[in-house]
């Protein structure tokens, strides 16, 4: 397997700077408690987010977006409606989706849809160490991970202490962020959001999912230096992701 | 037309200074996205908020209220019958109403919904441009907004780089705000419920809307001073709202 | 009666400090305007929230729990599903329960709804004097709120000025709070998940409501020295969580 790691820096500041100049829209159906932060994430890295989570619309959304996250948040019947529509409008006009089955641990019901939208073929899957071991059904390492990125023919964003981004024939890791990034909720989620957008301007799957893994570490790294608890961290997040630049992302970097 | 200027600053610190001493309810129906922020905009100016928008209990909060804010956010089968019972309890006590027709030009689902609704007579309704364009069919400008004002029988706010605020007989343009109000999700959702306040304790429509569209826009460039970036210029937004007092609005006022 | 008071800053520094090393996970069925801060809230104290309110995996979660926070919320049908099969699981592993009868007294079915839930015997309920009056059928005082402890075999916790907390033969008063959070939304919200998490790491549900009211009105003090309005207050809030110390907590006290 080949390991990319020299140019994911650089290459993660070009996909930053192609965000704010192209300013993409990335529709996002996640959860309500993820909601807010999410979009703010989004507005502050340059995107444009919508949130509709209505059947009824939700494939005049999509297809009007350069990218689609689906986040199982709070998982009804109506939210698996959506997102089967959405997915579907989805592969239509080829718009590239991301798909991060949060708590799939946590339910059989979750683990079971998880797995049947894994099969809808996302263009990446992020998820943590729990949530790859109920799906994947084993735990995670470089080989594990890159197996079950050929089976899924998706790129996988395992997130962790180390970030882990593999698909069926490369990988990468990337070590950046901070232990105060556990303590704000939907961080994870807008972590995929920031993936997503990422992905809405970079084709290499591989390259956009690193790319958004690093931006988001390094802001978080930064936010972590000015903040003074988890309050002042997720406000010092969304200033970090604006005003972050090249030099920032390339001396943070903690790419192997 | 008559253009209405001078006396705009004046009064608006007049409307602030009376929400604060009314405390008037202010029911939102509002998308998620938009809630906690919406809800906390309101409790900084010193309004209170009510944001249940289960269809069966609607009445009973509308008709308690001073005000009500329609925004069409997520819009799914059971916020349309909570939209429905919500405008007929306000028509039937005469509480006056505000009509935010979000993504109007999205979906043609959206624009036809919208526009069954402003055949309800809203006291007000606040859009943008394109939301303009996709209801009224044409592009804005004083005359077609006044005209489009006539026609719905409500002062309409149209916000933008210069906010125009029209009624039938008379126009007023507010030209405060700054930059990073779009860079912070739900900043227009909750000017709306703002403008929804005001019309609580102001009976002339267009002095409430522009009084509200002032409001904003003045807390926007103090916060903006403050600010670092989107993450604390919300936080900076809310601060400034409920420290804003007569002096900073008349002398930040730019109405023309 | 019973009036508990010299050991409760001690204890409530002891629950915190539990709440820390175990992390134990909450659940919260909340509206969607309190579940970002009320999440926020939990992760700064050390608790691991899930908020899901999907009627189809809400038991798979709460029996994953070690409590369960069940707020009106918004309340719809789907909602009440929910609320009916959590509170039936949390009986099913004695999981801990508290309830919070938000705006009961603004709707009949409301109050109709929560008391049915009274019945299903919470371990605990927070409510302010209004939600109060709607429920127990007459104005609060350290006898009526006895009373009503008593037949509801809960402690109860009532929050105002100053919060009292009673179960059928004890009571406790605790002064601690700030004027600002009346002006963040959620932030009572929050309190009750904030004892939710109380109670899954202490028995005495009187010491758990009592600590919880301590450790969240004591934050807010310190939060208020620092803050400039309520949306600085709000994130000081978190921050002031995430810090709060045994000295401060004991020093600030003011049970009686």
């Amino acid at each position: 397997m080949l390991t990319v790691q020299g140019d994911i820096p650089q290459r993660s500041a070009d996909v930053l700077s192609r965000v704010r100049a192209r300013r993409p829209r990335v529709h996002c159906i996640t959860n309500a408690v993820a909601q807010a932060f999410t979009a703010n994430v989004l507005l502050a890295m340059g995107a444009v987010p919508s949130m509709t989570i209505a059947p009824e619309e939700i494939a005049d959304f999509v297809l009007q977006s350069d990218a689609l996250l689906v986040n199982l948040g709070t998982l009804d019947a109506a939210r698996r409606e959506t997102i089967d529509a959405a997915v579907e409008a989805a592969g239509s006009r080829r718009v590239p989706w991301l798909l991060d089955p949060v708590f799939a641990d946590r339910s059989k019901l979750r683990a079971a849809y998880a797995d049947a939208l894994v099969r809808r073929k996302p263009t990446a899957i992020r998820l943590n160490a729990q949530e790859f071991a109920a799906l994947a059904g084993c735990s995670p390492s470089r080989e594990t991970v890159a197996r079950y990125a050929a089976e899924c023919s998706a790129t996988v964003g395992l997130t962790g202490e180390v970030d882990l981004i593999a698909d069926a024939t490369r990988c990468s890791r990337v070590a950046n962020g901070h232990g105060l990034m556990a303590r704000v909720t939907a961080l994870g989620c807008a972590g995929s959001a920031v993936a997503a957008a990422c992905l809405a301007v970079e084709d290499d799957a591989l390259v956009a999912v690193a790319a958004a893994l690093l931006i988001f570490g390094a802001a978080g790294e930064l936010a972590a230096e000015r903040a003074k608890g988890p309050g002042s961290f997720a406000v010092e997040m969304l200033d970090a992701i604006y005003a972050l630049d090249r030099r920032a992302i390339v001396e943070r970097a903690r790419v192997t």
